[in-house]
Parts: structure tokens; sequence; C-alpha cells
């Protein structure tokens, strides 16, 4: 289904003397501190994430799954719901791929699809930590890592075909997350699976197009739980510095020990040009993918001041970073709960965006961190929603994009249309 | 499947030569220390720890399931499992069965079949963290914390049907672990999500056949991954206290932050006379439910430590606890899984019979934390395998359970006679 | 020192166009979502904050201390410096005493000093953590848990003059803290330690005007570094319970094991009328003892939604609660970490102030977390700066604390009155 | 003061029968295995750990600290302490400098003295985490990452000052533990304070003499609590990588985050031929610096799982790493203290050199973790203390060194000789 744009524009038009007179309230605040509020607009405007495939249906754990209504059947379907999310929020301008879940049929069908709602195809991700019905060899003890070079050619020839269906789309990176591991002491030589990954990845690395990224993901455990294979940015780096230029690191927020300083390890990545893409998610306890920005708003925001001073480094030899959300979604409606993680990434862009940098960087150079914390907490304080509503208003999104999404009973067309019980794949 | 004890005999008797000297040399090396040896191999041919009826098969993650083979495709047949640890290890003397998973079709004949291996039934456990296929209401929300009364009293009724079939084969206490809580900060009400789950335990309660007990289990998170009703052992203790003198805390190893000092909360609830029962487990990050002792055997000494402290104090009106085996085996064939759990917690509590109580007490008077580890770091690096192969060879068991499981091909067995894709019934 | 009142009016007199700026949009954006603005400004003077004594100086680590300049020498020029704050503030109108880092020699003296600051005197707190030079007996291995009945008794005995001192002054509660614990497994007997310090606290209890308030507060860990006696809210309450109706478990923020719920705890604790008090600072990786707000400002609002929540709950029979900063400043000038410490928890106290808690229940009626999440999240995201402004300005504060104090050379100031090399009591 | 060697000869011959026997049965299991005991024996006579200068004397906390008398007074006095540490264990043969507080003045004569207790100068450590009281600038904002470059150049000169006095005596590498960091978000700017230090670290590495390495030790937080320069492995492998091939890691044990896999950061650093250095502790909640193996003896064995397959390793190019004891000891005696934390090493040591590598390695290509299992645990648990026992009698040294330095009063002698009052310098 596709929203009629009258409707949406009735909706903002209701909102529309109330968000002016906020919009142009902040306006003249910022001006005052010189802030060019025309160009954090269209920054905002720019910034697009990318929607996972897999995530457009209801998650769970492993205790179990409430699944909802008119979840998504199909790669379709799919793009369908990424193309609502982007009709709303003018901020979702990406699906990314999960190979097996998502293998295109008809390619030329897909991307035409695609291409109507204004979608692009980000990297697209392998899975090689499940087995799938018809797969001769068990990824059970490992893929890239595993001790028997069988399994392991069948985990790069995947790796090999994902990037093909990704090609065919007009992907340009390939996502590799491993959850090879172990979940006892002495179940598995460190070093010789660190260098059977390598060499696994290596193979990879050498059948991308010479236009491709790779990222490398990294994760300190589940579904293994006492070790992982690359277990931190520390692993990722060494290999993406050994696989190439054109391997990269790749941080998802939630992958983290407790209390790990994730903006720092951000600006290290950049530092030396190796950052290749960013998870959105967020967490209280683990790996909790629940929606970003509800729980740690700060600290994502203290990211995008690691990552806009990355982008806006002249010196900086890092590619633009690929966005994703990468985020489950339990107990919400999985549309809203994106709706929501969206905007929660563009509030802490948005506020990031308003940092006096300059100011900053004398406040650092006098070593005086209670001025840099007013700089940073003046930034984050502001309430920065007229702005993301302007971007989208000028893109001819929603207003608000929630409050449009339940006015207008898309969830319940969704239902109509696809049926109650639906199941999307995914975790 | 039963294994001829003449095979376990015979396999004791090659190692017997071996078992007889180091059992020999260490009563010995005891003896001198005024430890009673014969005392210790009793209490541990006393000690028997109950199997979950769900922990037979292969485990998994929100990310998989990799199924092995064999598995016990009903109850009958997991009462053979445990029925084969018990003859192995004879220290698996209970089962603990999970509702609806485990219903008894014919109630005299289960009770026979588990006489026939020698197994009491344990705590019944409850579950209402999943929905069921045919169940009206959702858990998707809660259970007995649900703010829809009609969800409240279905969660009720379950409890009080699994009382009602514990009560027939002999179990005397009742486990109630919940999974209620919330992902998301502002969710739930905390206070009267509390007080409705007391209300809801208080009916259940009431409907207990006066002899049995009620376990209250708390965790800290997962499934919910901002709040759980019950979070800690502060708010099972204040449950329990509310409800009546036959309501008692459980204390899970798994379910704690990270870093807690589990043996004081032990000591704490033992002092109150509140400590129902124990899970045994073992984890790295969360609650990772691997094998017992496979991370922090120390952990698992300092909170037998306490426990012997516990149950030996005259002074304490603290009933025995109740010991269950609460792991998942995602990667190891589960048998083997739980062989390896016994022997951990076995050990554990023979290092804690070890520990010279007087000593200890006389060491904290003078304020001696040297001596005070010295003591315990003796016990603990006491080499007390033979004490453990001496309590199982009197009481018929193999002296090396792990091997003769292995030697006598008891898995290759289970899969012939069960076949090679059966998935057994839990998480 | 005093600052000049009308040097504070003139800094006003220069941002006040902008001030009633913004502040009249905010009415204006408020008043439509019905939130009346006056009440929220009244709320917000009502509130006030008490500064411990020994906070007005540099802190350090056990690694090393790098002080500043113009530190109070005396109890005279630290309630000077609470006085500033106050004058600045117009939130800090109460002290909270360490003994015996600050027995008034002058008792008349000093209540009249205060009095012309306009502060109260707040909660008294012993110190049974450290060895006073003319001390008889060490607190090395405890105070109130010691196995030392005349290490009990002086640390009791201690106590009592405290409340004396406290009684004097015009005090009305005693805070306990207790470093209380062990270092090493084996160390101490868990139990009897805690029947000790119950036995102990129970004398004290005894000592106190029947008019004050006692609060137990809790920690798991630092200075001992394997248990402390009360390490836990459930620890704390047990004991609070058996004391009596006067005695209440006092919250820290920084004293929780990583990732606990802090929020719910205090949801509980006042859900049986047992919040005694709360104790601000914030941290990243233990009890690091920051600026407030300076790390999870996000969870520092969802703490206080909780205690707006059972402040304004008319069933609730809890007390008000007490109220203190508990931060270090170990890098930043110790007067404007407090100044900046006092905006967070206003921030956050304004931000609970508008949250539309007829509508949350709603929203947690209908099981609804989308609409809960964005309930909170509205409040939250509002820049609230221009309601503190304005409590400040009806209360002849200054608009901005923190500008104010830098524009006015307090610190030079001081500095010249005091020295460059002082160093005041405290940690 | 130095043990007559005929007293604890005496000791040990009332022992001896006792020991002969238990060796002599642990030697026969053991041969039944193939292990070859002889060779376990001469590998724990050859390992020595060496003791710094500054964990000597009682340490404390931020809190407080409660000193023990004895305590040595100056460098010769320090040196005496591990030359009766040695005496008696024979595994501290080796102490470790910091500067300034270490500085001899008549360095033949320290030579000297350090030679007749037969112990080599290890690593020297340098100090830019305190302000010294004759030091011109201030580390109170970092050392060799500081803004101002004469504050980096004072830290550079005085590492180079410390090679200079680590020369003189003998030592053969630099250990830098820098402090520098920041403690709330926005004070530094990341990449520049990575990049200044690195900077200043090449100026150091210039000036260490040929044959000399460098150790970069790496720690997550405190003294800082919101970031730190070299934050984690990752961060001190980059900085070692770009310093040249004498830069190496050097792991600390309580320099991490909450659960991270330490034992594979050792593999991995091994690995690539970088772990130059381990420092010895063990843990609770943060870097507790309590006694080794007091509280995860199992992790400290799974740590030297992977150095002892390292340094068995005959394509491995690492260095024979340097071992430390950094432990503080604020409770217990301090040479108590490190007597028990050298028994726990060679335990944890012993129990590695029993593992079965082979079998290891043939359980892991069978994707066998029970076995991998039950071969490590097979190895922890053997009681292993007749070994050390025997490698410290062929070296004349205590069988038991916690109880000879009891039975023979060294504590009260040292208080005899040096006063009750005494505090040495450290932490």
């Amino acid at each position: 289904m596709r929203i009629d744009n009258q409707k949406i524009k009735q909706l903002n038009d209701q909102a529309l003397p109330d968000h002016r007179e906020s919009f142009d309230h902040l306006s003249k605040v910022l001006n005052k501190k010189n802030i060019d509020v025309n160009r954090a607009v269209e920054k905002l405007k720019e910034f697009q994430v990318a929607i996972p495939s897999w995530a457009l249906g209801t998650g769970g754990t492993r205790f179990g799954r409430f699944s909802g209504g008119g979840e998504p059947r199909s790669l379709e379907e799919k793009i369908g719901d990424v193309g609502l999310l982007h009709q709303l929020s003018q901020s979702a301008g990406a699906i990314s791929l999960h190979i097996p879940w998502d293998i295109p049929e008809d390619v030329e069908a897909i991307k035409s699809l695609a291409a109507s709602h204004n979608l692009l195809f980000d990297a697209v991700n392998s899975n090689t930590f499940q087995d799938q019905p018809d797969q001769e060899l068990s990824y059970k003890f490992g893929s890239l890592c595993h001790v028997d070079k069988a399994v392991r050619q069948q985990a790069i020839d995947h790796n090999l075909e994902v990037i093909k269906y990704g090609d065919a789309l007009g992907s340009k990176s390939l996502t590799v997350w491993l959850a090879d591991g172990s979940s006892f002491p002495g179940q598995l030589n460190f070093k010789k699976a660190f260098q059977r990954t390598l060499d696994s990845l290596q193979q990879i690395y050498a059948g991308m197009p010479s236009d491709w990224k790779m990222f490398v993901e990294y994760k300190p455990y589940e579904p293994n739980f006492y070790s992982t294979v690359i277990q931190d940015w520390g692993s990722s780096h060494m290999l993406a510095d050994k696989l190439g230029d054109r391997a990269y690191s790749l941080v998802d927020l939630g992958h983290h020990l407790p209390n790990t300083n994730i903006e720092q390890i951000v600006a290290t990545l950049m530092m030396v040009g190796k950052l290749g893409g960013f998870h959105f998610n967020d967490s209280k306890y683990g790996d909790d993918d629940v929606t970003v920005g509800s729980l740690k708003p700060y600290q994502l925001f203290l990211i995008f001041n690691e990552l806009v001073d990355g982008m806006e480094d002249p010196s900086s030899n890092n590619p633009y970073p690929a966005w994703m959300i990468d985020a489950s979604h339990n107990l919400k409606d999985p549309l809203e709960d994106l709706l929501q993680s969206l905007e929660a990434i563009r509030v802490a862009y948005a506020q990031a965006l308003l940092v006096d940098r300059k100011a900053l960087e004398e406040a650092r150079e006098n070593n005086d961190p209670t001025l840099a914390q007013e700089i940073l907490q003046g930034a984050y304080r502001t309430d920065v929603r007229p702005l993301l509503a302007e971007a989208r208003l000028q893109a001819e999104g929603a207003l608000d994009p929630v409050a449009a999404f339940r006015a207008l009973n898309v969830r319940k067309e969704l239902i109509a249309a696809r049926g109650e019980k639906t199941v999307s794949t995914g975790l």
C-alpha cells in the first residue's frame, strides 16, 4: 500500500501554524548563536538511514515470539513497508537485504519497485549464523572460522552469492556479521579461528566488485556465550587492516560490553579512515535491540557528536558511513518502532549539528571541562523537533510521522491486505 | 532405554585400582586434618539435584537452534533420560516438570515409571511467558501483572492447574518464574504491576495444598529488556514475605546483574529462613545458561560454602532447599552437558564440606583475611574427585559418568530408538 | 563572600529580553497542551537540594588529588560557599554536615550564619569509614558490624554524637552510610555481620529524638571489594523495616551494579512508604561521582518521573524525600560543578513535571508502549530551560548561574580571600 | 632483615614426610597420564614474577588508608622485602621500580644489594598520573596527551629519566601506564589526544637503548571517569604497531570492562607477537587490585592456558613476557598478600602445564566441546600444590611460605626494626 500524499498534506496543514511558530522561534534563537538553520535543515533532509528487511516483522527472544498482524510476506511487501516509512519520515531512503531471506526472483521488477518508492539498496547482509532447510553442512560450530574447510567454503560461497544478488540490485557493500565463536572454554583455538576467518574473508574480499566495500562487524557475545571470533573493534580493525583498503569496521551500538565508551571507538576508527558503517539500536542490558534512543539518548548524541566531527573533518579520509537501524520489535508495531527510531536518530544528529565546534575546541585547549559540558549540553537541551519537522515538511513527509501513521490507519490497512496471522522472516 | 548395570560395573572394575589408590591417599590427607571422610561421602550420596524436563533437548537462541539427535519425544522419554543420568551419576534423583509441556496423561503410569528409575517429582513449573496454540488471551504484555483482569485470571488458573498435576504426581512445591515486565520506559506502572502480581500470587498461594511451598523466582531482564516486575531478591523477598510462611525466594545463578555477590544473597535469605531453592547454571555475560561450573567454579564453591553453612546452622529455620539445574544445551549433547553440570555441583559441594568452619570463624573473629582465605582455598584446591567417585561407587553409579556415557554409546542407542531429527519441547 | 545582588540583577537584565521571548513561547506551547506553567514554575522554586559540606573542595582518587584554589577552610566558609550557590541558583537552600569534619564550635553563630544565607541544615552524616587521628579503635575491619563490641560501641557513640550536633543545629535526620564489608571471600560472616549491624543501628535509632528519621544507605562495593554489609536496597529495606517507622532507605544514584533499573527501586520503595532520601550524581563505570546529568540525563528523568509520581500520589504515605548532591569534583571548579549538577537536577524535575500522567496511565492500560514512549519523550525533548530561568528570576537568582559565577569572578575573589593552596576536608 | 635459611629448613623438615607422600602420589597419577612431572617442576622453578616496589606498603582507596606496621621506608628496605618474598617462595626473583618513588642514590650499592638477594631489576615504571611536590607543570589534565606542549615535554623528559635510572640498574624495558583521559563528555578531543600521545611515545621510544622494549598499558577508566586515551587492547596495539618492533602491549588483568574475555586478548596479542607483559591481580567490580586468584582462579587458569600455549608455540615470535604482580594491599599484610598472589599464579601456571594440548587440539578439530572441557577441567581440578612445594623445596625455599612467614615472626621483626607507624610510598 501507499499513502495518499494528499492525506499527509491535510494532516500537516492542521499542524502547520503551530509548527511555523515553533520553527520561527527556534530559528531566531539559533540565529542569535550564529547557527545556520537552513544548513541544518538541508543536512537533515540529506540524512537517510537504511532499514533492514528483517526488521519489518515482530521479533522475539529464545523464550517466545508474539507476532502482530499485517507483517510483510514477501520481498515486495517489505519494500512496500520501507516505502511507507520513507513516505512519512523522508529519512528511510534505503533498504538493506538479508540473503537468503530476501532473494529477488525478478531483479528488474524489484529494482523498479524500490525506485518507485525512492529507495536505494544499501549494504547486503549474509547469514551464516543459522542453518537453512536445504543446507548441506551445518554452521553449528562456526562458518568462516570452522575447522572443516568444506564448511568454510560453503560460507564463502554463500557470501559470494550475496554479493552477486547485491550487485544486481545496485548495492555497493557487503556487511559480514559472524556469530562464530565458542560457548565453552577450550572449545576453540582462538588463534587458528582468527586466522581461518581472515583467510575466508580474504577470499570473499577478492570476489567483490572493485567498487565495493566490505564491512566487518564485531560483537562480544551472543549467540556464543564464551568467545566470539571478532569480539571487539580491535579484532575487527585488525582484520580490516589486513584485508585491504576497501575493508572497514562496522560498529553496532548494541555490540559492546557494559559501559564501553563507544563514541571514542567511533572517533578512533574515523581517525584512521576505517569506520565503514554504524548500526543503530538501544539497550540497557545486552544486545537488547530496542528502539533507538529509548534508553540512552545522550550517548547517541555523543556518538553523533563524533560522527559529525569526523564527517566535517577536511583532513579525514574516512568514507561517508553506511547507516542502518538494527533493532528488534518484540512488543511494538514494527513500523511505529522504526518511525520512533528514525526520529531519535535525527534528534541526535540535529543536536550534534548545533554544537559550536570552534568554541568546543577552544574549551578543550583551555582545559575547561565545565565550558565543554555547557557547550554540549546547550546543544543537547535544545528542542530540535521543529528542525526535523521542517526538513520533513520541505521533503513532503509528515510533520509527525507516528501520529500520521495512526491517524491514517496504516496498520489496519496492512492487516486488511495481508492478514492477521502473517509472520515475516527474521529473528 | 536403561543401561545394563553390569556394563557400568565392568567399566568401574577397570578403573578401580587407580580410584582406590587416589581415594586412600586423599582419605589419609584429610584424616590428618581431622576431616571425617566417610561423612563427606555420605553427604555426597544424599545430595540429589533435580533435572528439568525441558533441559533434555537442544536449546537455542533467538538467532537459531541446532538440534541434535535422539531427543526425548514424550514425558516418558524425558523420564527415561533423567533415569539414565541418575543411573550413571547417582545424583539426579528427581525430575522437575514444566506445564503445559509435560502434562501427564496417565498419572499412575508416570509415577510408576519414575519410581522404577528411583526418581522423585520435584517442584513443578508453570509457564506464562509464552502463548500456547490454544490459548485464549495473550501473555505478550504480561501474565500475573497484566492490566487486564481476565489475563491475570487465566494465568492464575494455569498455575492452579499446574499445582493439580504436581499434586497428583507427588510434587510438594510450585516454582513461579515470571517474565512479566516491560521493554520500554513508561510502558508499565511499576507499582501497580507489583501489586497486581502480589494479588495474583496470593490467589495461587491460597490454592496450594497445605503442605506445599511456593518458590518466587527473580530475574533482572530477558525476555523483557527494560524492567522485570520481580527484578531482584529484594522484590522476591517482599512478595514471599507478604504471601506467607510457605512462600520462599528462589535464586537462579544466572539471574543477576554483572558482579552481583550472589553468595551474600544466599546467606541473607537463609538467615531469615526464606531461601526455598537454587537453580544451577553458569554464565559469563547474561543469563547464558551454560554448563554449571564451566566458567566460575570458585563462585560456585563460595555459594556452596554459604549453603553448607546455612544447612548446618542449628539455629536456622530455613527448610532444606530444592536444587535444580537450569541450563541450556545449545552445542553439547544435553545428557553429557548435564553430567558435567552434576559433577561440577558436587565438586563444589564436596569442597565446601571440607572447609574447617571452626577455624574459619576464629580467623573471622581475629580479623585475619589472609588466614580465612588460606582456609577456603585449602579446601578449594583439594582434588575432591576421589570423594565423588567413591560416593558413586557405593551407590552403584559409574566412577566416571561422562566416560561411561561415551563408552556405552548411549546417545547412539537413543538415536537408534528415537531418530535423528527429534526435537524436544523447551526453549 | 557574598555576591552583590545588584550585580546579579544587572546580568539578568541584559539577558531578560531573550528569556522573556523563550519563556513566552514555551508557555504558549505548554498551555496548548493544558500544562499549567505557573504551577511548574512554583514547583521549581520550592525544590531545594542539599549540598554536602565536603563537596566544596577538590576531590581525588586513590591515584592522586589535584587541588584547586580558594577552597573553604572552615565550616563557616563552607556555609559561605553553599550560600553563594544558593544565591545564584536559588535551589541549594540546605547544607548537609559531615561529622567529624564539620563540628560546630559555636552552634548559635553557625545557625545564625546559615540563616543569613537562607540555608537549612539537612540530614547529618556520620563517618565510620575512616580513622581520625585521635581515634582509639580502628575501623579497618568495620564499624557497626565489627566483631569487637568495643569498636561497635565507639561507632554507635559517634553516631549518637552526630545526632547531638545535628539536633542543636536543627537537623531532623541522620544518614548512615557504612563502608563495612570485606575485600576477600571468607573474611566476613555475612549473617553475623548483618545482625551486628542491625543491633548497632537499633541502638542509634533509640538515641534519635522522636521527630528524627534515619536514612540507611546502601552500596554494592568500594571501599570494600568483595562484599558490603548493606549491599543493595533489599538489605537496606530489611534493616529499615526492622528498625521502625522512622527508618528509611536512602538511594544514591551511583551505588548500584551495572545496568540496574534504579527508577524501579525508587518506585518500589515509595510504594511501601520507605524512600527516605536520594543522593544525586552520575557515573559511567562505578561510583564515579561525576556531575549530575553529565552522562545519563534520560535515566535521571526516568527517576524523576517516578519521584514525581510518588510525590503526587494521594494514596502514598511516603514522606517528602531528602535531596542531596553527592558528587566529587576532581577536575572542575567544585562550585561550577555543583551549579551544573543543580541545573541538571532541575531540568529532569521540570521535564517530569511536564509528563501527562493521565494520558500515560491510559497508554499503559491499553498496552501501548509506543504511545507511552511518545508521552515520556515528548516531555523529555522539551527545552525546559526557560522554566528554570523563570523560577530563578522570580526568586532573585541568576538567569544563568554558571555564566554569572564566571562573569562575577567568584572563584578569583575566593582565592584572593582564602589563598591558592587551601585544601578542604573531604575525600 | 634476612631469614636464617636453617630455620626455613627446619620448618620444611617437619612437613617433609607429608609432602613426599603427596608428591609421590601425584607423580604416579600424572605419570600414568604421560605427564613429565620433572619438566613441570623445572618450569615452576624457572618461573619468576616481579614485585613492584610500591606494593610492599598498605594501599588505600579514596575513602581512606589503614596502614600496617613495619613498612619499608627506603628503596633498600623495599629490596629487602622482595628478598624475603623470594627467599620464602623462590618465585619473586625480580623487582620493578617506580620513579620518582624509587630513585637510587647509589646505583652500585643498590645493584649489589639486589644481587645479594638474587633479584633482577625488571621493567621500570614512569609516573605521570600524579603531581610531585617539586614539579613545575601539573598533570591534572593529562601528560603525554596534554594540550600544552610544555607539559608533554615534561612527561617525555620524565620517561627518559626513568629509562636512564633503569638502564643503570640493568632493566631492559619501560612500562608506560597513562591515566590520561577525561572525566566529562566534551572535555577531550579523542583524536588529537591519541595523536599527541603517539607523538610523545615516539620520542620516548627513540630515547630507549637499542635492546630495550616499551610496554604500552591500557585501561578503560579510573582515575578518569569518562574516557581514557588508551582505553583497550585495540588502542594499545595500534600505538605499539606504529611505534616499532620493540613496542608491545601490556595486559593488566584488572584493566578491562565487565565480562571481557581476557584470555582471547592474550591469545590475539601473542598471535601477532605483540604481548609484552602481564600484570597480575584480581577483582570483582573494577580495578579492585585484590590478591591474585582470590576471586576468579579459573579465569586465571584459562589465561595461563593461552600463555603456555603461546610460549610453547614454535611458530610464535612473541618474546617471553614480563610478569608482575600489580595488586594493592588494603587489609592484609602486604607480604602475606604477595605470598598468596605468588602461590595463586603458580597454581594456575602448573595447572596449565598439565593440559594435554595434543588431546585438546583433537577435541577442537572434532568440535567436541564436552571433551575439551573435560581436558581443561581435568587439569584444573588436579591438586598441584605438591608440584609447587617440590619446586620450592628444590630451590631451598619454604614448603609453605605463608605458614613460614608467620611461624618465623617476620612481620614482628620488621616492625621491631622499622617501627609501627611507617608508611611506604605508593597508592
